[in-house]
């Protein structure tokens, strides 16, 4: 299975047969019809012509088909993604121009190669930096500004910015001009969406059919408002905006523009398209798979997203990571394997060229309608509470994303809410979990004195550690220690009990042996117990066990009994060390 | 104790006596004698007039025994802080303009209110960022450059730059030029200031001296230097560069220069300068207050600190803070409370209103002598060595350090070491220790299974998470479960033995959540065992527990009993999961 970690389609093609193949094509059909609207939408959204959400659904997909590690992802636009795309080539060019679509290929290929570089590098573990309350709080704020910013699509007025103050802003001087035909079919096609995607399915099963069937059609919503919006608008000649002329025929193959000035300005934005891209789609990836006991390698999940993206970037597209909706919708129509992706492909290919004609009285209210209903599901408020409840520290780390994101535009959102969630995190780690131990009466067991009823003695403290002793706890353990020291002129005796300690590094040992000395200097004698393995097999390799004042011994028991002198206690005693 | 919280002065100042009072005169005398040369030669290496180095060594000494904790800090110019305000003062001034020195200025109030900031904050943590193989590997390169940077006022010949090639570039050309005279004078002072350091001190005691004595005057070596080379030049008439005219009388009171576009382009020099003397300074001022079994304030030692850049920046001084070889004097001399460093403050004051005059015709390379034979101490390759036996991944963090000061520059340095330790700490942090346990035969103990001869039974698994959960390893455990459960299609029950997880962040909750449905989906159930009261208590207030497919179990013991059926084993068993 060696050569499978970089092509896993080795993992599927030999087992593929004829049952496989027509699940993976009637999957491939309907998120096909799926796709259509939504590629045409969120193009929009990423302020690009609309073929090119077309675009990036045909050789992105068979890239990731070929590359990618999930059965059932299926790759595409996205909201947030066209969102970040929109902000990023918003900041270099202007939109509609040609620069602007060059600005969004070069986001694709840099995203790409930062992905493939990460898959390579195995670096998979960078996207651990976003936690769970920055994505969600960055999904909400992204949700609440995409909503808004297709507000003046709906209404038929222009408006711009890039964070919540700006669009409103920018949105209020123009609601005199808004347009009644285009508001009155955007605002029915978002009522239609929303009733298709609470009342139709309920409404299908009660009418005889079966539940999945009944699933399916209600996904399909949207694609029955473009349908009847589009012969509405062409049948009695509606004056609104349209999606007009698209180019018919095979996606334009072509490098993207090497312009050293303007990859150097998209470097940044895109290393952010692609870490949020990738968390967003191996989350999705996860769920499916584990659903059907399979597994993703997100590692190889890089290099299948990267290479989509690289794709995306030669043949037309933009940013491309994997879908929720639509992923669900693969997975629930039976796709059983990546070729289903492929085949959607080729659906998409037959749209471009033979359906474009056909699009072009499909009213923008109506795909902003599409945007609008889809985004609202990303809102998440119900969290803040939850969080609130929970810790803290969470509820403060989402709070910031969702503030930064809507006030300071979606990269400065990103960036500080792994700015907040790292030095909580950090804060956390260097105070790490220990507490002074005292034997618990009649046994050979070691407990906290402040929650039990344990023996000590006032010749010797052993310090138990809960955590692995590096850097970012070394200079605590120094304090803790001469702090005990300070406050216990008694003491000949301090043990540090290892059994929780996994590793200690550089740091940490040059802080033992500081410890070791200073303790020395005040006359007091340092020794270890129940030091792992591991562990002692590295300390051997330095200088600090020769240097020690006290011993290492194999367990606490040997150590108390060794060193305590007229213990005392049994009962609950507090001491006044804060834990 | 509350009031000394913010002026620790209060906590000495009471028991103050006359004995107390000889001691801190008598150091602050021998301190106030090793400093005047030192604090010349540290201005004169961050390119700044000589009096500044005095200037720097009066009212920040003030303000330390005023705010800072340690009782025998003793507070000044230092090497690798004067390098450090050369590279940031240079990057804005040209070295001898007025702009240059308003520079140094605005330097020492950034730091200053860095770190007054920080300690109000309490962020002292923040410097834990700092591994030892980061600062060891900082101060070796920072040593190596300045003594490079020194070769030009020994050799007489004139250079620049800021990295050890364009130091050694510029120096090259300039080589047929050296002036015999000075080359002579700073050759023997650079040896006879080695010999001070090795042979004096035994030389001293073989005479009859005590061992304390000896090595106070050995300290003493750089201002017999001084003295020997100013009397000779001055006899002589000798053509070589000298200190030349000091202004005599009070530093000048002043506020720094108010430029905004000059501060903020100093704002992170400042921030890397405040981040590097205060863990220096700590360090020191731990070993020292450890020796007498007294102790220091973190927190409170950066107002300190900060308050003394701040007097520095207010009185024509620049950056400061506790140097190593000067508070072990001050130690070894005998001072008792921070009262020595202000009788240190008044010498200085002295020698700058009455004894400038003399020092006119003081040679500069007699000066850059003793620069380069202090900081080749803290040139520390043998720790390379240690740091390769020990850890490779810190050995790659100390040498990534060192190659980025001496190729790249100071500040480059700080921030690549510091990136590299931090992506080494989240990458292993990423992925926490765990182990699959099962049953010690005849005891209701489990231990790993891959280590022991156990008792497992094949319908369950359970996993003993040794570190707290969090968003750093919140997806390592989606996967490590995903897996087990994917490569053992018998498993009905999953266990996390929780004994030692400390915590569980939103997004460890958030992540539980989501292995509980999917297990549920692929039919296994979660359990939970031994979990701490703090960390079930928080559980309490979320919806997992509601939803978990299993049970949380008291004990370990009680999981396996009532879940594993069939159990096997009791021999060391391999079980095809890596660990």
């Amino acid at each position: 299975m060696r050569r499978a970690r970089y092509l896993p389609m080795l993992d599927w093609a030999a087992a593929y047969d004829r049952n496989t193949l027509v699940s993976d094509l009637i999957a491939a059909l309907i998120v096909t019809i799926m796709l259509v609207p939504q590629s045409l939408a969120y193009a929009l959204l990423a302020g690009l012509p609309a073929q090119v959400g077309l675009y990036a659904s045909i050789l992105p997909l068979i890239a990731y088909a070929l590359f990618g590690t999930s059965r059932t992802l299926s790759v595409g636009p996205v909201a947030v993604i066209s969102l970040m795309t929109a902000v990023a080539a918003g900041g270099v060019a202007a939109p509609g121009s040609a620069e602007y679509v060059a600005a969004a290929l070069i986001l694709a290929l840099l995203s790409g190669l930062i992905l493939v570089l990460m898959g390579l590098l195995k670096l998979g573990f960078l996207a651990n930096l976003l936690s769970h309350p920055v994505i969600a709080g960055f999904i909400t704020a992204s949700g609440i500004l995409i909503a808004v910013s297709q507000l003046r699509h709906i209404l038929g007025v222009p408006s711009h910015g890039e964070t919540l103050p700006t669009m409103l802003a920018s949105l209020w001087p123009n609601l005199p001009e808004v347009r009644p035909v285009t508001l009155t079919i955007g605002v029915a096609a978002t009522a239609f969406l929303f009733w298709v995607r609470g009342g139709l399915k309920p409404l299908l099963i009660r009418a005889g059919l079966a539940r999945r069937p009944a699933e399916l059609i209600a996904k399909a919503g949207p694609v029955l408002a473009v349908i009847a919006s589009t012969a509405l608008v062409a049948g009695f000649g509606l004056e609104v905006a349209t999606v007009g002329a698209i180019p018919t025929g095979l996606p334009p193959m072509a490098a993207p523009l090497f312009d050293p000035a303007l990859w150097s300005a998209l470097l940044v934005p895109a290393l952010l398209i692609a870490i949020i891209g990738f968390v967003e789609s191996v989350s999705v990836a996860q769920t499916l798979a584990a659903r059907r006991r399979q597994r993703i390698d997100p590692d190889q999940e890089l290099i299948g997203l990267g290479t989509a993206n690289i794709a995306a970037s030669f043949s037309g597209g933009y940013p491309v990571t994997g879908g929720f909706a639509r992923s669900v919708v693969n997975f629930d129509a039976g796709a059983e394997t990546p070729a289903a992706g492929a085949f959607t492909a080729i659906g998409i290919l037959i749209a471009v060229l033979l359906l474009t004609p056909l699009l072009f009285h499909l009213p923008i209210a109506v795909l902003a309608a599409t945007i609008i209903v889809a985004v609202l599901g990303l809102i998440d408020f119900g969290l803040f509470a939850e969080l609130w409840r929970y810790a803290k520290s969470d509820f403060a780390a989402m709070a910031g994303t969702v503030a930064a994101t809507l006030f300071l535009g979606v990269e400065t959102g990103v960036l500080v809410g792994v700015g907040v969630s790292l030095a909580l995190y950090l804060w956390r780690a260097s105070r790490p979990h220990a507490a002074i131990v005292g034997l618990v009466p009649g046994t050979e067991h070691f407990r906290n004195v402040l929650r039990h009823r344990v023996i000590t003695a006032p010749n010797m403290v052993t310090l138990r550690i809960d955590e692995s002793l590096t850097f970012i706890n070394a200079r605590w353990l120094e304090d803790r220690l001469l702090a005990l020291v300070a406050e216990r002129p008694e003491l000949d005796h301090v043990v540090l009990m290892c059994s929780a300690v996994n590793e200690i590094d550089a740091s940490a040992l040059e802080s033992l042996e500081a410890i070791n000395h200073r303790l020395g200097d005040a006359g007091v004698k340092l020794h270890m117990s129940e030091v792992k393995g591991p562990v002692m097999d590295r300390l051997k390799r330095s200088s600090l066990l020769d240097a020690l004042s006290g011993q290492v011994f194999l367990s606490q028991y040997d150590a108390f009994r060794q060193l305590a002198t007229d213990p005392v206690g049994g009962e609950a005693k507090t001491i006044a060390i804060a834990d």
